[in-house]
């Protein structure tokens, strides 16, 4: 029997608030919200992370996720959505089953990431870095 | 003329550092990175936020985050990657065409998101918003 907590979730072993179920995805609440309402898109089968997962399902749990945006705008009033797929515990990834978080966002919620820009040192330090990926593709 | 600076870019009157290009989607690397190299991920065509992003689009600009997540770890030896797509300035959005972040990360990065989870009063409070989603889908 698989460990994974969101696979005891998709078999039904372990409780969730369940918001929406198709053959492929299952949308339910994060029980430790960023914000109220924050809800988790993840596939049913075993996959991780997103680099091991099919482009189809990649496809699948982003519709689903921007349809849940939507419901959060419309249901809840929100202002803005942030939605984010952490890969690796460097990422910051708790659960290793694919997920992507959908949080409702409110110009008075008081929540700010640390969005703390750095610089490159010169453009060729950019463009380095943008050849190692250019090679990779 | 689109005042839009992502428009600008996909019709080359401002320069960027490219990464990969098709007739769908662009990628290049973000001026201002949480972690260098950071890289964004854009439609050509200007839509904006991802509830009026058509899903093909958005299943395209996903299925690209991830060969980019693919090249961070293979081409920059990265831990982990976050891939993060903000809708509305509540959220943090800055530029209003849709784009996805896709930010390498490693172990000792010294990054870190403001993760903290909040709790529900009980599970009514949680129950109730599910509700709310549900409503909308």
């Amino acid at each position: 029997m698989s460990e994974c907590i969101f696979c005891k979730i998709v078999h039904k072993e372990i409780p969730a608030t369940m918001v929406y179920e198709d053959d492929d995805v299952m949308v339910f609440m994060d029980v430790g919200p960023i914000i109220k309402g924050h809800a988790l898109v993840i596939p049913k089968k075993h996959y991780d992370p997103v680099m091991e997962t099919p482009d189809e399902i990649v496809a699948k749990l982003h519709i689903t996720a921007k349809k849940i945006a939507k419901a959060q705008m419309n249901g809840f009033g929100a202002d803005g959505v942030n939605i984010l797929q952490n890969n690796g515990k460097a990422s910051g990834q708790a659960v290793e089953h694919i997920h992507v978080h959908v949080i409702p966002r409110f110009g008075n919620d008081g929540h700010h990431w640390n969005w703390n820009p750095k610089s490159y040192d010169d453009f060729n330090e950019m463009n380095e870095l943008a050849g190692k990926l250019r090679e990779q593709l």
